[in-house]
């Protein structure tokens, strides 16, 4: 309830900070009898694992998981399972620079207006380091529901600034390190990315994420919808202004003889929903979408205030991302198999023998 | 936590059917001692009622609040607040059609194979009337917020399908029918609408709302940002299909040279962000964007199936808005309010006795 | 999470005091389909209701709960139960001579130092009343939980000061006022109640419930135990004062090799831990003691101090219970049947597809 | 939410097993700026440590807890502090003559009919090791508490099987590896726990906790009553099986003219109600007992089914206790300090502002 646990159900509690010994979750409510083993985490650990390109942060860190609790004999047991990453590569003496100062666009002013003190190191509890705790919660979930439900859930980079992609080649956006889905295009953006360091600058993204053979039914109907609470999950990362579901922000523009999607005995029809209609899953693709905002740490000195209100300026050094939203494909899918894992037992809880009579027309196909 | 619940120490948990005798919620955790009458909730009832104007639902209903519990003798005593709303305009015969058909657009297929069955009658819990209730809650949040802190929630209609809306004058939003804040508009948007009625179509819109004086540092890092219950809040409307926080998609576009909000002695700089930076309130105004799909009651025949998963036509008849967004504002303004009020409450729990060496750089303004 | 919502999936938020017009409950995370009208909570209401005898309080109250939603067509739909039970012999009157003093061993003290005001007529929210939408939503989970599972809860009066009663016949604790389980000792009883009255003083008291055909496997096992929880529930009725299962305080004398309950192909051979080990129900009979402090309400003079702090005397009168626990009954079924539930819906959420090898032993007999 | 979570605001949430890797809790909620250090946790983890005198399990650890993020620079940050504490003296040989076999009085049963699948070496999550990572988490409450609030919380052993120990001298129960209040009985006790041993048997006990200097208003009126909360608390506890506050069971056999705490303007006439009144601490002492069952791992052969649910018979080796309650004044005293610290944050949260007219008469004195 503290802030730092999300779900309700199946419930993620992380810890750490970017330059503490350790960072890590308890992942709490797992069905038991799910076969898991350090290695399932690790794919998803090393999708957003920095220090892999040129278009990253050069922090290098192994990023193991380890499972401290939870798993007998390879399988889970229903208890707690603690998660633990080791930092090994983090360095302090980068960042004496900004203890008495406030990066501009970073949370060190509302840390320090909230708590009265700050762990200013790379961000300390704010760094987009603690996702990795979550991408490892994450690949659990990911696990269970691809066994039990078939559920797949994938995403890739939608926008790079000025620079539109199309969904070309979703399973080829795993494959390159700007997650691009129309690998085509790599070159051009290649260019572009290594202009805006010359430049010292960053730049915003978007990311956008699919989650199939969801089936119908999960989502509470009042305030915790599974659109609200993907909402939730998605404005709760690092950098994330805006999040749109199915035609997202394009609705407000459309009428509703166009926007409705028709249903017919072989499925919907469209699916400008984005795979809900009044907070429940139709058994549609869900479809996400999430802006980051460009990564406050640049080369350019901007103007700010010391601890004490005085006026100074600033610039920031360190390993930092041209594009933050670069990293957050699997952050975002993190999020997405979280809420889903959470509602699937939810929806289990309550209706788990409800038969109904009509036919669920998105498995027909 | 089974979905009707909103807010973690203010609470507010809700009941109640379209066509059911009432609809209500009962507000949890309310500061003792607030003056509190049942006349405080009417100003933003009467926002959101219905047959006030020709771009709304034409039923009709008084929509008065009784206070059943938790205030006494004109003060709230710290105990649960019972809001009671009766229905007299419900129509159920409207809805024989609908009994064996499922609208597109709606949620009647998702209740039913959630649940196996549903109260078709309206829209049942899935229609927008509920929304009465959440909105009496937030006029107890807005008197507390206002009273004690200052802080000031308002809202406008920003676009209009095509019409994209100025904020002129904001407080003459609050008094036409349309929420316009540019009411040298009202005509063509009146026009605009009369057409669309003519068509029997409807169409989206987005709404804004802007929370004035909030004071820094309320939002949990982590998770429970303020941001991301903003989203979840407001993605727990009906129909709304995008949340932006400050500049929200159109970050992906910007530079960090362009969108990080500098600071200085006498306030931020800029306000990209929206009022929020690590999912902690700054001090600045916050700003959000809610996009309403368009409303999926219309008169132009749609393709469907019915109870038994055969394929059929519909045609909605009854009593509904051709631009559902136009009701949305006093709900967008509750629903922010309930956010505000219990990250207040949240954030005096953790941190009620923090003083900063830094001074509160929005205050000096 | 404010005080007022009890359970985690299967939630009960009641509101009310015992002078406002209403007292209610919303009752939400039923599963749907469940057949229930209003007559299916009336058996329950009518086991608490007061001026029935001349043992309890001479207050007179139809107690007609009224169900505003969440049933459709003789069915629950999923959706929150709303219950209303209005107020309708409510006499402040006799309350203004404690307007400005503190009865001792009632909450009025610790209500004004908590809140700095209270609703002071018949204790508001502190009074017994209130229990009656406790009753009513336990009235729920017992319809549930009979049809579903075969659970029957039932409890009785197993002690009255100094007379300690055997359960020898469980039904017949339901049909005289005293829910006495033997019978044979009512008219002693009834002699020592009308001694007390005369003595204008009243009586501690202990009732004993019972679980039955409880499946096993319920409960949490760190905190959120099964036990943990009943504890919870019981000590949550006014006047509670201990709570104890199976053995309760005896254990303390227990050895080992007698307190260990043995395990047969047949069964288990004793049940002194009373139908939980590690926290999770065995499937043995749930067996929970509770002990009710005397009313504090009586005739003899106390010494107190007034709202100033100034000392004096007081002596109540109004409508009293000469022995509280007599009226517990009811609601310490109501609270256990919530508590299992709720445990019966979140052992669905996890372990939903669990087969175990080994039989359940306490269904083979 | 998934049970290995504790508290609303100031939260626990704890991993592990008996014979994993580790054991360890994050806490979330803590207001910043508490100076905090290892070493402030030693000292409660010291008092139930094992293999210290010989009337404990011999199993050594050294029951080091480290902190691993929410600290910097020696004061907490606000956010979530993890604590780590490794196994190093886990002899999962001992435990695979049960791996096949439920141990009588055990979880073992109820585990594998709840999961399907159980950790048997050691009992797993349901091992009273389990504990440390709650002790641990109290001691951050424990500094909290006394340094804001002067809050303090002693607990001792107030029964041995037959005997029933005075609280002659409270500061001597934490110098003596039995928790004895009564340093004179000690003799005594340790001849009856000596032959205890002999005997291959065990025995029960009961603990007495009491809260010094608690602040009226702590405790939300309904459900989550500061008692409740505590009966919550210590029947989570192993081996608990009866809960009592201020007079406890013997409540029953009062009258009202005897039970009712009267009030004075220099505090209250007595205490049987244990420091509340209606659910909120009252600003006595408050008074808990704990009635611990015996061990059932004790040397005398059992009845008993194994895993396919066949007869046998099982003889528990190992390194086990011969009175568990002995260990269990840290744990009952953490689980108070749990409760405590979370009520003061939630009072705070809504109550922070208010001030009564009627002054503290417990603090005059």
């Amino acid at each position: 309830m503290s802030g730092n646990t999300f779900g309700t159900l199946f419930t993620v509690t992380t810890f750490g900070e970017s330059h503490g010994p350790a960072l890590g979750a308890i992942v709490d409510g797992c069905p038991p009898g799910l076969d898991l083993a350090e290695e399932d985490l690790q794919a998803d650990l090393e999708l957003r694992r920095t220090g892999t390109s040129r278009y990253t942060s050069q922090r290098r860190e192994p990023d193991r998981a380890r499972i401290l609790s939870g798993v007998f004999e390879g399988r889970t047991t229903g208890t707690p399972i603690a998660l633990l990453v080791e930092n090994t590569d983090a360095r302090s003496r980068d960042y004496e620079a900004i203890r008495d100062r406030f990066r501009p666009g970073h949370a060190d002013y509302t840390y320090q207006q909230k708590y009265g003190l700050r762990d200013y190191r790379g961000g300390g509890r704010s760094s987009s380091r603690i996702t990795v705790a979550t991408v490892a919660a994450g690949a659990i979930a990911r696990k269970y529901l691809r066994q039990r439900l078939g559920v797949e859930v994938a995403g890739y980079v939608s926008r790079i600034g000025p620079h539109e992609l199309d969904c070309v080649d979703l399973p080829a956006a795993r494959t390159n390190p700007l997650f691009c889905p129309d690998p085509g295009r790599l070159p051009e953006l290649e260019r572009y990315l290594d202009q805006l360091r010359r430049d010292g600058d960053s730049i915003g993204a978007r990311v956008t994420a699919i989650g199939r053979r969801v089936p119908p039914g999960l989502g509470e109907p009042m305030f915790d919808r599974l659109d609200a609470d993907i909402a939730f999950a998605m404005m709760g990362i690092n950098a994330a202004r805006a999040i749109e579901i199915g035609d997202g922000v394009a609705v407000a523009g459309q009428r509703g003889s166009e926007h409705r999607d028709e249903l017919s005995p072989d499925g919907f029809l469209s699916n400008h929903s984005g795979g809900t209609l009044g907070g429940i899953s139709t058994g549609q693709d869900l479809i996400v979408h999430v802006a980051f905002k460009p990564a406050s740490s640049i080369r350019i000195p901007g103007r700010t205030i010391d601890v004490t209100g005085a006026p100074t300026t600033i610039v920031t050094t360190g390993r930092h991302d041209p594009c933050v939203g670069l990293r957050a494909v699997p952050i975002v899918e993190a999020m997405l198999l979280l809420v889903l894992m959470d509602h699937w037992l939810r929806h289990r809880a309550q209706c788990g023998d409800v038969v109904s009579a009509t036919p669920d027309i998105t498995r027909r196909r």
